[in-house]
């Protein structure tokens, strides 16, 4: 009786990033790939900054792309802003000394995107459906969080600072199909309440490339704009939106059904002579049968109490 | 380093009934119970009407305990208001058969306790901590919900007639120690967000005597009132706090660990001939050990389960 | 350190059908499938008997698989026995009244493949991982059972006889990344010790055909057979393994994300002319990076609870 | 229509220390505190040694009770064996730096009491029902464990010892009322099957006292043994009942509802000079309604989540 497709699925599911063209049907929430779709036809894209550092030892990959300007926000289909992406491969390996420098990275990139973190009423939104299993990854984040806010207003500033703390308020607002609500208005609501001066928001992506899935964190000061960044900001959580800075930090679990399934189409096709409108008419038909489908890895569960693990750790840091 | 005593529960938990004598140092969130300590003494309490109706077919007996006037509420240490409680030792039972007599029960009272019930859109708060489960009725409760609100925005008001749904949202705000918010500062921002005309809660409540545990429903209309009602408006959620018209569905599930050693010791002390005063004073010893501990049978689990389908199953025939 | 490949998944995620040439691969787990992949070239199988039936009004449709022979088994890769298959693509709405009629089915269906259900000791088995969503179908059948088996043995045969009471005992034993043992060696273990008479395990399957996910329960007396059901009998669930009669519930929850690339790219390739053998070159190469991942819905979590609940419900019809 | 008491609980929950006076109305799985209750009367049991140790800076009192032969097993009501009791006041408090010394003093005494540890093959069994969230703490324990038997059986003994990895299975066998089998006959038949040298069992265990919860644990190479280890060895799970040598470790994290009354009233009432059997009396009559009920703090999911951590740590460290 009910379409699941809305309301199943947390914001950035949602997200298509769609361009009617064949560039367009691969769905990625990173600007990271984003960037990369252009490398071979644009060695440079205008309003748009792009920084790589590559630390050896510890297998880390640094990449900064800044979108300068409304051209670029264009370009990239993401709005003006700072993206941060943290490539590690070993975050998908079962060995606890590696989170520690993870950990140090998330906390140095968070102090870059947010100025005075430790100083400000931090609010922690972990998005996302807690029932499935590469989108609780926000629930699980905040489940590990160590909240102050109630404690510093019952024991006073004193105890904040005697004990070093920040002030830290935290909420799994659930997805539209468990509350009717948008998280944007749940979170909307709270904030006019509870006041805080800035919002980081943890939630799971889509990557268009598998290599990626839960090895990448993804850390940005443009808050979580579904869509181009234009319009729909019923959805967004952004300044716009929330009326407080925002900061996203994103980690890829799934690949949408249709853009594996288009890559390799498109790939082939390619190599086949065939024109962009043929792949474009040939990908549409096939991608209605995958719809709100997404691929995921069979050990998705390990990957996601790691991660989880790993960024509420870089939190309580940051915090306390 | 932290207390963990004010911040890992939920308000009912904290609402302690105290009144500086012997009776106040049993605990109940039950009026009827209330209303029962008095029964030796005072054979009708002024401003408070009493009424109870048996269905012995069924084994339901439904007491209606109404607080007319001030005077009531302080001789209660309960709000103004209708407290219907439905006590039925058969949903003790694994016996689904039965699930659909109290379903229809549930129904029909908040029907009476809520005017225009289906007409009106309406918020289901599912108070408590899903981590501690004797405190998970009221996430468990939302977890079975139909919530309805962003299909209507949907697919408009047509949709809404043609199904004959009500407008239904839903959260489960987890408690302070989560969240570092109170679940009325949450409660509040999101009602002024999305405007509901009634909210609804559920709550596991504190029983005086274990053989109400997982058997009683209670429903009122004046939300939920921490302490006296008087005063604490903080943690309140009632029209006061909120707003709006606030219907609480509260199942007691545990007995405070202080009530239960109190009632037996107290017993005891008076048959022995002892007096208020030397009662009260061996008591405050003895309760502050127990302070924030909690009894509930074993197969506490199950009883949750159980009863938490019956609430939800309620609530999805009221509004569709 | 670890391959997670080996050890995060069921057996059933691990049984891939593979035959060297491109029909092997794309994995189904569904005896319907393989025979549907014959239709075009070969009408009648040897040794395979199929029949159809339609329930117009319910929207239910039975298909019943017979593997008579060796000859049979090798040519579908399946054990001989009964595969039927109940394709309800209502599983999919949210609407309650609609369980009753598959609930049904599904006793009806069991009480064929297993002569005398009602008065054998039965274990059921819950196989399959309750951390990754698709993969909970199992455990969450086993968390709704009513067992029987401890009160008949407390109370006696009276009162199984008086309550109609079948003797049931139940356990979800987790996968081979979670115990370091095989599911077979677990069961084996505890059949020897409890000696039930009949085994039935539930398993979540992988499908060829996103349309089936979700909408379709398959019922076997063979168990559950990886590979070709030839070998490999470490990991194989049936008579010869476990030592009783092996009945087995599956429902197809994921597709494998290499089944999905194939299927699409071969229609392609085969229209373009391309060869069996370079079509299965090409493949092979894809499929190297989409190991070990599936396609599953958004809302697989609703679907999981309300397909887990009617699988349940039948049990405790079939035994009560 | 089922008695609840009987199936829903683990063993420890139903090994009730009866003596048939009123001492023996007090349970605890403790044997420090079987040892403590004697104090006043026997300055020394015989068949009893008892060694008590404290670390002042770490602020952790090590209690070491050895029952010596049959005459000390009487006096304790235990089996013959040692137990050590670990006390951390510090395990309550959310202090990360604390849970390393606490994981190397499990390490210690578990190498103390099972020789050659890292060299056996280890089934480590989670008891408990993950339900009901102070009986969790097993089941939670083995969630976080790495297990490697199955990793060594695929690479073979070069890769366990080039990784220097124990030989580890695991498995959390549920409660009875959920599987309707002994947790001994499902341990037993997974032993005779996969031949563990060596089972550890982790449970949740009730205490006398209220300041014992989540602040102890007890190592014991006697395994877990209900009653007074003397018959009723079909819920034993110990060297006797299960082929290999047991190691237990258990936590306190419930109060008998009786042993809290009791305790109280016993108190009050030798102060007024009543006799024992007027005691006895009195208080068997008031444990008919708390039977089957337990009290437990409201932070009860912090501490489990907290302790279950730092048990699966101090494993896998023995194991890696």
């Amino acid at each position: 009786m009910v379409d699941k497709n809305t309301d199943g699925s947390n914001q950035s599911f949602n997200s298509f990033y769609n361009k009617e063209n064949v560039k367009g049907m691969s769905r990625t929430d990173l600007a990271l790939e984003v960037r990369e779709s252009f490398k071979e036809d644009d060695v440079e894209i205008k309003g748009v900054i792009l920084d790589e550092e590559y630390n050896k030892d510890k297998d880390i990959r640094i990449t900064t792309v800044v979108i300068k300007d409304q051209k670029g926000a264009e370009a990239m289909g993401k709005p003006i802003g700072t993206y941060i992406t943290i490539e590690a491969p070993k975050l998908q390996e079962d060995d606890e000394s590696f989170h520690e420098p993870i950990t140090e990275e998330i906390v140095k990139y968070l102090k870059k995107v947010a100025a005075n973190l430790e100083e400000v009423n931090v609010l922690i939104a972990g998005l996302g459906n807690r029932e499935v299993t590469p989108d609780a990854l926000g629930p699980q984040v905040v489940d590990n969080l160590f909240v102050t806010r109630h404690l510093i207003r019952e024991f006073g500033d004193e105890f904040k600072e005697k004990n070093n703390l920040g002030n830290v308020s935290a909420i799994s607002p659930g997805v539209m199909g468990q509350t009717g609500m948008e998280s944007s208005e749940i979170l909307r609501g709270i904030i006019k309440e509870t006041k805080p001066q800035l919002v980081i928001v943890i939630d799971a992506l889509a990557a268009r490339s598998i290599n990626r899935l839960n090895t990448t964190i993804q850390i940005t000061n443009t808050g979580i704009s579904p869509g181009s960044g234009v319009g729909n900001n019923r959805k967004a959580l952004n300044k716009e939106s929330l009326g407080v800075d925002v900061v996203a930090i994103g980690v890829p679990t799934v690949v949408d059904a249709a853009t594996i399934v288009n890559d390799t189409m498109e790939q082939y096709m390619r190599k086949q002579g065939l024109e962009e409108k043929e792949i474009y008419q040939f990908l549409s038909e096939v991608n209605q049968q995958t719809a709100n489908m997404f691929v995921t890895p069979k050990s998705i569960d390990d990957s996601i109490k790691r991660i989880s693990f790993t960024i509420s750790e870089a939190l309580n840091k940051c915090f306390s």
